[in-house]
């Protein structure tokens, strides 16, 4: 019996969408408000689904709080309180868009979890925009 | 690399359920209080997934401003504010339930996106009654 | 010690505001697309708030299954999968705006309950047009 | 054309997460706090989902008011306002930890629907922790 | 210039309403399935509300990390997962109604505050009953 | 009668506590993490609360259309996808604080406002942290 388990986590940084090699008028065409020089922010919301075997003596598919100090050790203390263009390295040279931050948080995760585990990462930028990646 | 990329919009309708081929008794009995003659309404919630890959140079599956236009134009223009049996051509015939409501906003959708991008279309007509449609 | 305590509900109507002391055009202006003939409607939630003494028998300020049933026999029963302007008789001549169906809750609910409770009630006509009446 | 629909509903229940097998160390470090010998408790929060072709006859997957109904007797009457572990033949030996609970909960919708319509079951125990069991 | 803010917490806990001077049938009558002698249990949510003034050297009217470990050393760590009749002291003999739980609350949060700071409190027992108060 | 009625609205931007008047270790011990040198940022979500007498002709307090407009005009334009302390004159000098950004938000309301009109700003900068003022 496969069965998919879910941790919430948060964290709140600044980001700016720009990409450098297009001209200011093409970045302000695309990324629009996005593009301010001096940063927007937001309350990202994300959603960690694990999918795998229930273990008969624990009921458990994985410990939730071995999977929460996962979220805190790899996405939480890296992006909390971050400006993401500037604070860290992920997000160097590659755009910030939520579909980027939703990839890069499912390959941090990824790389700490044992193959028979299948993983979804769903991320809300804001109440009305989502995005969810799954490894495809 | 195929990511998912939501975004929610709203529309507040009055529909009623019911069926000219039935008699009263059966329209009564199958559709209840959503079968009132004088037509009651709702708080129509729609989220929008599409699927896709992500573009590099812009970090984007689409431009949610694109997909906001889109839903506007082909979704909130035609059912916001109206009275779905008597204000639309969708529904003249076909009964509004939250199912053939759901298959109609995809399929306005699915014409408009180029054949690359999958589209599943959620559509919340309570907090309790949620229905999806993903094409199949 | 005085406690307020709050009870939820919901019920989902059609209606249309529409003043006939006003010219069609005001009626436009005023009322926008809340002015379409056919009616439009919404999800409404209501929030009834009593405050009162604590019981310290039965630690209640009053017991919630009642409230619960009051909601249901004076506002549910009236007000749920209904046209509120054809098939009410509260709002036959008063426009069904979210503060006179407010206010209409307030009085029917205010009439069955003993006078040392105090009473608030809050309706939410969609996420984000919310209004409040305390009997001022 | 298949469409899913969901139904939402709500059990409160007080529950322990201990494992007779394992030594009272184990059960600590294993289960932590859920491991308290005098219980606590959740508001759990089932979302029932069903996949299938829609009637064309009534727009229906099926009628939500007999899904209502078939999750109060099978799920609501069972496990609302119970001690898990004490008051119910399902947990009386299997851990209710949320993955379990939900296997349960799908074994005993599953029984009641026709083959032709697909199930899938999420269960939300906190906010934060969410659990799915599609009969993978 | 006065301000309010406001700080959310979280517990899960059993409790069973009872009162050892009511009958059998009485206990049964008013407090209906909470009085199941195993226990049932909610997650609680608690809202904690402290108005003061602005201190114009943080902008702050208190600093919510200071409000935050306070709700955790007074309430979270007291209550959550716990069985509020037999393992807290609070409810040893007083019925933990959602209304008498907020009243405790606001008591071991008010004596930890600065007179110059007003209190209220909210505490959510389901989606659908919520408590406040403010020490009237 | 008096009627209060609400409309939310959202803003995203960035901000960074820190006064120029502390040592940096008192910038660090008050601040914490929202001291961050390259800035962090929040979804913010207001609710505008109006309170006035219902108008007999049209059943409004205030028309929610103009209510809307007048936040995006007064609060979305001035500060969505805006730094705080770099892009507006507002938190120029002033730390952009919840609380300040609360009592600035309900200033520039205020004084658009009738006097007959009562105002009351809640500001949510988490789903956790939340301030409201009132103009006392």
């Amino acid at each position: 019996m496969l069965v998919s388990v879910c941790r919430k986590a948060h964290f709140n940084a600044a980001h700016r969408l720009f990409n450098p090699d297009f001209s200011a008028a093409d970045n302000e065409r695309i990324f629009g408000k996005c593009n301010n020089p001096n940063y927007h922010g937001h309350n990202y919301t994300l959603e960690v689904w694990v999918k795998g075997p229930v273990d008969p003596q624990t009921g458990f598919v994985i410990d939730l709080k071995i999977l929460k100090e996962l979220i805190e050790s790899e996405i939480e203390n890296r992006f909390d309180h971050k400006n993401l263009n500037l604070d860290t390295r992920e997000f160097k040279t590659l755009i910030p868009t939520a579909e980027n931050i939703c990839v890069v948080c499912w390959q941090l995760l990824r790389s700490k979890l044992v193959p028979a585990l299948t993983l979804t990462v769903r991320l809300y930028e804001t109440e009305r925009n989502v995005v969810e990646y799954a490894g495809d």
